[in-house]
């Protein structure tokens, strides 16, 4: 089941390389990667950002930002997208044409709590 | 003129609360609050980040996602799009709500060239 809504994901973002499921203490789930993009290291970069993500939810909270569940770096080849599902999970998108944030966001936010409630 | 920039986007931004125009070494050049807004103490804010957004930066290069120059931290009170503009400087703007993050973004983005002439 959780593998189905990350393949959905990837396969419903134009442009999307890859998604993964996560833990964040860097241990992967699931993962999809887009065909074309099997040799990306889908993996090695979500744990790059796991711990990150932690530290920057932790400033977030001590500045009255709240709950920060949504992260995303832009980057010039490559975007990825984080959602915060739990205390402990995260999912990530990569992306390679930035331009199609809109709808890689859109339907990662639909899927969190059908994911939530997977896990 | 950098003053005026920085007005320009928290005043054309619904939901923005201020902007911010800082170095990396988190020392704010101009910053700018909404009416409203005058105790937020958006300098510590984008000073926490500052540090934090080098690294991250580091850390996307080495994953081959090239520059980074777009960072959004979507809160649930509050929402911060971080936008790179030199090796230098960076200006964020602060938001109250994120549903209007896709102008916010879109006025940074454009004004980032013209900041850039006047640093």
């Amino acid at each position: 089941m959780l593998a189905e809504h990350i393949e959905k994901i990837v396969a419903g973002t134009p442009g999307a390389i890859g998604a993964i499921l996560m833990g964040f203490d860097g241990i992967a789930v699931v993962q999809h990667l887009a065909p074309g993009y099997e040799e990306v290291d889908i993996e090695s970069l979500a744990m790059e950002f796991s711990f990150r993500i932690t530290e920057l939810r932790k400033a977030a909270q001590s500045l009255d930002m709240g709950d920060v569940n949504d992260i995303t770096l832009r980057g010039t080849s490559r975007t990825l997208v984080c959602r915060v599902l739990s205390e402990d999970y995260f999912v990530a998108v990569v992306l390679a044409e930035p331009g199609h944030l809109g709808k890689g966001r859109w339907l990662l936010r639909s899927a969190s709590s059908q994911l939530v409630e997977d896990l």
